[in-house]
């Protein structure tokens, strides 16, 4: 497994969850081995819950299965830049690496807006590296605005 | 009900937080007519989920009994600044006013770090009353942390 197919299979979840109605996002959670230990996509309608963002989710599903309030060693893969709640997570849950896909200028909290991980009130960075099939991130995205869009139309 | 007596239920959830030894902070989510429809502390440790923030824990019940992602009109009450995961699940949730006791130069993310509220990429802003009830708030977090502290020293 190469961190390519680690993202393919966070892009599968954002899939999953475009299926479902809910914004195309999705999230992987790795181990130092290179297993996925936790998968989710977007579920903040289904849930009625503002806080399920697929990152939120993963790293929630991770930390139960290893009985643990850290995933030290752990990366975390996700289709969109991380919000800054997520971020935030992401630095709580002492994520290693975090691999994203498209930037999110409207919500991103990594590299635009809040840039969580700058400040130091943030107690642990992870390396990050962005841009990794940016585009097929960015595309299951506008598709479905450009669905939503349409449904209004009508 | 007046915000007073609101902090003040916040203020028990922190203590009972502290009693279950978990970071004793405290959250009360509060609807139009001034009840409180959420109450949550801290239970990271408990439930190995380092989203697991009072704040995280309130909004979440309470969007789950109103089932809506949104809880427009209603207030937040919590014992600590929150940090920057907290403060952009509040806006999420679109709260209308946050109130909190303590601040929190070491993981704030309101009024310091991060300053969540204060870019473009976050879609609301809170009204935002700080330093009700600070001195209980951070008086609590100090015992806990001195005690802590002395139960390492034994």
């Amino acid at each position: 497994m190469t961190f390519k197919s680690h993202m393919r299979a966070a892009l599968d979840e954002a899939r999953a969850a475009a299926g479902r109605g809910e914004v195309p996002v999705g999230a992987v959670v790795v181990d130092a081995e290179g297993q996925i230990v936790a998968r989710a996509g977007n579920r903040t309608r289904e849930l009625s819950d503002p806080t399920a963002h697929a990152e939120i989710l993963a790293l929630r599903a991770a930390c139960a299965a290893k009985g643990s309030e850290r995933l030290v060693g752990h990366d975390l893969y996700v289709t969109l830049e991380p919000c800054a709640m997520c971020a935030s997570a992401i630095a709580a849950a002492r994520i290693a690496r975090l691999y994203y896909a498209a930037s999110d200028p409207k919500s991103g909290g990594v590299a635009q807006g809040a840039r969580v991980f700058t400040h130091p009130q943030c107690h642990h960075v992870p390396d990050v590296y962005d841009g990794i099939a940016a585009r097929e991130g960015e595309t299951l995205l506008k598709a479905f605005f450009q669905d939503r869009r349409r449904d209004t139309d009508l």
